[in-house]
């Protein structure tokens, strides 16, 4: 295990920049895992990182120990900072100083829509993006497709609020939604305010692909005529719309709901 | 309409700190709605505020000036800041420069739980809080029960997520949940890995009341033993829990769509 106590030092530079630009990490095909949770997620899931930083105080931690207990019979390398230092790299107040830097996956999109999916037009809260794919993954959602101008998927913002969520996902970036809705083999649903139906009129039993749109303008013109179903959330209250994560929730779960008492 | 373009005028000195602190908000029992959106939706439900806020640039935004049209008809005063100074009273981004300050409502709490509400035990993030409430107005839940260590339901972020759903309930904070469930007339249901039974097994017909916890720790041991039902939401892929604002939408419209299929 090294210690890094320079912030001039190259290696912590480099880990500043990551730390500090969404362009910097999405360059280098790297980013930043910060926190216990995503690390023990990391490490059951997908395998261990080529590098974990630790924050002095926190190698006292237990869980912080029985990580690098981990890391450290493999080939991954282990740098100490001193908290001030680790504090500059982190975006998390109150944490336990651990963070794994990772490469984010490369994988080859399908050509066709064939399974349950996700797709995401321009959705730009990192927060939201983060707690749709959690939700996805606990429905057993397994893709996410998500058009130019979406927030970057990998983001430590994004990562924090997934929660683990993207180690069970296959999340493609920069797609042709467009595109894409013309090679689904199976529905594609958008939810909208101008709806042909309600949620609960719709048969979930099938694979279908939720398409969810951008915070305050929601989905395109153009992809929203093109999807399947409009279909809106029935509303007991004077309100416009939901939140996209709390909208996407309801329909995940819909599905689920469906899907387990038809078994 | 008056003009301030001074940093040290006595009301803008006032204003910057009721927008740069809780602390402030709380005692003066006032707050900041920021952007259109909000000041609309305080409008229509609500009435005419004390006071509006609008950047030099903003009055000549149409939007803008179908507000101050119908302030100035009014008690409400009007004051126009130079777009630097509003800016440091706004946390909204690319936004339209315009903000009332309203009186926060001070609401006499029932002594007994007796319609369908929500009860929060420590939810710590202003994003869940606003699209919580959100939800449960979209649901046609109405009162809304905080226990002590809950985030302040009127600041200027829990504003924005709540997008105007604050004008269609009681908020109720520093509530002391472990009593109210005591006086609750109604099935109260919690949401945890350790339940009873699944969501959807539960009979939402009539009247709940939701109780949900603290993003990290959950529902208080204490409050969950008392709760009538713990329920789980069934979960297809290998994720341990949802986001408490994903969560909480998923029972709000499960109850909804109980309710309608009911019909």
């Amino acid at each position: 295990m090294k210690t890094i106590s320079s912030r001039d030092n190259p290696l912590y530079k480099e880990l500043k920049h990551l730390a500090g630009s969404s362009q910097a990490r999405r360059k280098a095909g790297r980013t930043l895992l910060d926190g216990v949770h995503l690390c023990v997620a990391y490490l059951e899931k997908m395998g261990l990182p080529p590098l974990c930083i630790v924050g002095e105080t926190a190698l006292l931690n237990e869980e912080v120990s029985a990580i690098i207990q981990q890391c450290s019979d493999s080939h991954t390398q282990c740098i100490v900072l001193p908290d001030a230092l680790f504090h500059a790299l982190s975006q998390v107040e109150h944490g336990v100083d651990i963070l794994f830097v990772i490469d984010t996956p490369e994988i080859q999109q399908p050509s066709r829509l064939t399974q349950s999916a996700v797709l995401l037009d321009r959705v730009q809260d990192p927060g939201n993006f983060g707690s749709i794919v959690r939700s996805a993954a606990a429905a057993g959602i397994k893709q996410v497709y998500c058009s130019a101008g979406t927030t970057f998927a990998w983001s430590p913002k994004v990562l924090r609020a997934g929660m683990g969520a993207h180690f069970l996902l296959e999340i493609f970036e920069g797609v042709d939604l467009s595109d894409l809705l013309g090679r689904a083999d199976i529905p594609v649903i958008a939810t909208s305010s101008h709806a042909d139906k309600q949620l609960y009129e719709v048969d979930l039993r099938q694979p279908v692909a939720w398409l969810f749109g951008h915070e305050g303008q929601g989905v395109a013109d153009d992809l929203l005529a093109r999807a399947s179903y409009r279909v809106s959330i029935p509303h007991l209250g004077d309100i416009e719309s939901l939140n996209v994560a709390a909208s996407s929730a309801v329909c995940f779960f819909e599905q689920v709901r469906q899907q387990t008492s038809a078994k």
